[in-house]
């Protein structure tokens, strides 16, 4: 077992991997990404996530230069060769390395990044009892410009509220919009629960389309758990009865404190749990119906 | 002559000069950046330059670990290396190799590099004959979420409108902010002339307060032409009677037509030219006073 980093199809040991200093990716955060988890030898979800990778490209108008099936096979392939079996796979494609100017076309072809890593240990106690969120100094960057729903290589703005809350003790920042609606985390789609109703930003908030909240959008409908998309302001979700966090590697978090104040009564709070429950099981299901590819 | 690369000190020919993948100017664009024009053995206003990139670092909370001092020498150490005459210099400083999280606090230092590079070549009918501008459809960062005024590794943004600018056959693209108030072009900052006066956006527009901006506005004040800071909108820069850009690279590069609408009867226009004839002049007595590092 091993963690690897392919480049361009060539693998390495992570200490060995690097790339040009005029790599695009480095210059200018040129460069669209994907985090995929894996369960025991199977890339969950691997499909949604590839297919969004490509939809990030074409809105930079990057050309992966590749299929999406060319791109899952080498994931798989590299993700084989580190006997690894739970993983935290990342891919990177970047517009490739070039001359110094903005101009996209002047870059000969991408760089294409898999880094095959153990899974980050996260503190079992974050699923127990919750975790703590603060609003950042900064908004979240608004579509117009820059938009969340392009997983791209520019993050500062989710580093900067990262930092921002890591100084105020808390462990994520929930980032509002200029006009106060909430968002997401610095790497997470929030959740709240209101009555027994599911709220969450909608696709058009300033928010990356996350595929555990696809997920967990499916698991509401088919069991019958009402779920709403809504913009909300921190004063509504400062006073809900559960809020939780997700994504592809935290998977479900509930939250258990905002700004200090408490949230609910209980955490995680039954709706949490429940949905905690369904998504494990889906995860499971899914990788028992999947053959290794 | 030879462009060079160093990394943390250590000088690489180009081609030779790489960064691990795990360093979070290539994860995250987490890193900020100066370019500077050397002039025949002079690294021109390499001070403020410097000075900016600690302050552009101190908004990210970056430790840069050396002085002012120790990062100009470390500059001209390269550049003087290379032994260019005329040389484009690049300084990019990122938060530095670490393991994979938003977290600032988990990366052990910088990592410092250092590129001396052929001049580009700009054509030399754009400051005869003018450029063509048009306005993109990403909106400028907003302050709020990325300032513009934090020279970073985050230039997406700018990369976006460009390509949208190449795309429609202009030079480059001016930016406005989601108000609709005029910002900055990809690279440089925008002045318009009108009835004599020079206008400008003020510092507290989402822009880079540039250094050779700095520059003009000082040769202005001694001039005694008029230059004021305004917010101004794309109808009123469309009706100005001469546009013009500037940067460290690029110099003063004047503005032909803007969305296929032609500017002023004269380009570049007479104040145009008065300032391109004095920024030159000030270049040279910049070089012949200052003393070779």
């Amino acid at each position: 077992m091993q963690e690897l980093v392919a480049i361009n199809g060539e693998v390495f040991f992570p200490e060995k991997a690097k790339v040009s200093v005029f790599d695009r990716g480095f210059l200018y955060g040129d460069s669209v990404y994907e985090v995929v988890r894996a369960y025991n030898r199977i890339l969950f979800a691997v499909e949604p996530h590839v297919d969004r990778l490509f939809r990030s490209a074409a809105r930079i108008g990057l050309d992966l230069k590749a299929s999406q099936k060319e791109i899952i096979d080498m994931i798989y392939g590299v993700y084989k060769k580190s006997e690894l079996k739970d993983a935290y796979v990342r891919i990177i494609v970047t517009r490739g390395e070039g001359p110094i100017t903005l101009d996209p076309a002047a870059s000969p072809g991408p760089t294409t990044v898999v880094m095959v890593k153990s899974v980050p240990k996260i503190d079992p106690k974050w699923y127990s009892e919750g975790i703590d969120l603060v609003v950042p100094q900064v908004f979240r960057n608004p579509k117009g410009a820059l938009d969340p729903n392009i997983k791209s290589g520019n993050y500062l703005n989710s580093v900067m509220a990262f930092a921002d809350a890591k100084k105020r003790q808390a462990h994520d920042a929930v980032m509002l919009n200029k006009e106060g609606f909430v968002t997401e985390c610095t790497t997470s789609n929030i959740f709240m629960v209101e009555n027994g109703i599911i709220v969450t930003p909608p696709d058009d908030a300033d928010i990356l389309h996350g595929i555990t909240r696809q997920i967990i959008r499916g698991l509401c409908e088919e069991n019958e758990i009402p779920l709403r998309d809504e913009f909300f302001n921190f004063a509504r979700l400062a006073s809900s009865d559960e809020i939780f966090i997700t994504g592809s590697v935290k998977e479900i978090i509930p939250v258990r404190t905002l700004e200090g104040k408490k949230i609910g009564s209980q955490v995680p709070g039954p709706i949490t749990r429940k949905l905690t429950e369904l998504y494990q099981k889906y995860v499971e299901d899914y990788c028992r119906n999947t053959s290794p590819n």
